[in-house]
């Protein structure tokens, strides 16, 4: 089998790659090539048992698109995008690179000709925009906020059209926020949800910008990559014409999240966040959808962490080796 | 005031010119300006009191829609587009005419700069497929199952996003199934709707290829000039940030519809319509929306007909001067 990773270099990405790599199969059929596609070539995971090649590729790009699909990947997992804050300053590079670069790709399979992937593409619930109903139904508007949700939203209706086509056969899975990002704290309005569990257990200070009441919608990059995997097994007829699916998560209060910090780490720890409103963000995280009722993907398979408490676990063990700074 | 209306050479295209030139005014303020513009340029409306232009152009291509918004429009009437049937059987014309024509326009508005007009987009119910609950609400997820519904959402969300960044001030309104179109049958599957008021109004026979029982959502053509100009009066601040809206309609079976042809023109003109079930037909039907509960249209003062005797009798007098063959 051979699978194809756009956006290979994310995060997400990375950890997708490095799980294929230790796993050798997807949906129990063998591995025996990894392409791994970024605007700059990602990093090949070590110690592969299958051919692994790293390219640099701008898929907006009809001629690398189709490049990109030449060796006829049986799955391919498109991550590639420009996050929500930069497509919100950049409007020109996020229509480009989150609109076009996903229909280049399309296209490219399309035009390959008997040619038919399972084609799992990262959307976002950011597909969704305030105001909500308390729990948010499978079947709920599109009514993004922002120019990503917006971005996101288009390439999950052409993806069903095409699959509807015969073109390929897509799955749009839309993630909830991340938590807890492993790295440097980045500019994005929702950073502060892995910051203040990341940063204290590190031993480092995090600022909280909104209320302590705040709720949000999450799951473990861990999650993410069982998601995408998970998605690429499912059978056409599992899922149906509805081919986007919102995905499950963890809902809870920014309370209930430093509450589990302080269970697991302690009150030391958890004295590292520190209080700092922020009008700005609050207001921006106010539009955010908070708590869904995923009943599709929950019914076809789909599994999140169940508690906050598990979500922090997953963090210490895959990136902090299973050890916290006190 | 200037006015453009795009696909101006279509039936709700022509209707909407020649009643801008009847009332001279829209939204209250007087009229100076008109300009139709379609791929063949569209004929003029006779004995306009203010100037009239029409356009041959094509607006997927950038520099026609730059072209054809240098007059700088205050009201954009966006209705060009490659119907239902022609999308679904050329995949390539629809996404080119129905996405990329009207993102050029969108472009070329935003590229013109320091300008803002409304921009009032013909979207269709076909941006919903089944299945459906019994009332469809204002709310519900966009799930299309044609080409051209997907293409009409796809705008939709860029018309939002466009709107909501201040590149011009946007509003969707999503048309029922128009009946009774004038002129010859055509091929589009909803086409019998009309077929079988119209024809047996003009002493002709009709087929009826569906069932009795199948349940749809109508307005008139006079009723859908109606909602554009209405929209085009709406403010910033009544339309909020879901701009895109479910228009008013007439909910009734073709059973009904039969009842209301006969109550109004009798047996005789009623007994020329023909059963000949077509399952084809009755399958691309059964996945089309029927009932809609549009709060948001009626609440904004959107108005359809309230029965399907109205939208009969606006046919007799818009289209054959108020006579009935018997």
């Amino acid at each position: 089998m051979h699978i194809l990773i756009t956006g290979a270099a994310g995060m997400i990405g990375r950890k997708l790659a490095a799980r294929l790599v230790g796993e050798g199969a997807l949906s129990g059929r063998p591995i025996d090539r990894l392409t791994l596609l970024d605007i700059s070539a990602p990093p090949a995971p070590e110690a592969a048992a299958f051919r692994v090649g790293a390219v640099a590729a701008d898929i907006a790009d009809a001629q690398a698109a189709r490049a990109a699909v030449a060796g006829r990947p049986d799955v391919i997992f498109h991550l590639a995008a420009v996050v929500s804050g930069e497509a919100e300053l950049d409007f020109d590079k996020g229509v480009r690179v989150n609109v076009d670069g996903s229909r280049a790709l399309l296209e490219a399979v399309r035009a390959a000709g008997d040619y038919r992937p399972r084609f799992v593409f990262a959307s976002s619930l950011a597909v969704f925009g305030a105001p909500f109903p308390e729990a948010i139904p499978d079947d709920f508007a599109l009514t993004p906020l922002t120019s990503y949700g917006t971005q996101k939203a288009m390439v999950e209706l052409l993806l069903a059209d095409y699959s509807r086509r015969g073109f390929l056969d897509g799955v749009g899975i839309r993630l909830p926020s991340i938590v807890v990002r492993p790295g440097r704290p980045n500019q994005a309005a929702s950073g502060f949800f892995s910051a203040i569990i990341r940063e204290p257990l590190a031993g480092r200070e995090a600022v909280l910008p909104v209320d302590d009441g705040v709720l949000h919608w999450h799951a473990s990059p861990r999650a993410a990559v069982g998601f995408l995997l998970h998605a690429a097994g499912l059978t056409r007829e599992q899922i149906g014409p509805r081919i986007n699916l919102v995905m499950p998560g963890v809902c809870c209060t920014v309370a209930e999240q430093i509450a589990a910090l302080r269970r697991i780490a302690g009150d030391k720890v958890a004295g590292r966040i520190r209080r700092e409103p922020d009008p700005l963000t609050a207001r921006i995280v106010a539009g955010w959808p908070s708590r869904f009722d995923p009943r599709r993907a929950l019914a076809l398979g789909f599994k999140a962490e169940t508690s906050f408490d598990e979500i922090i676990r997953v963090h210490i063990e895959d990136e902090l080796g299973g050890q916290i700074a006190s």
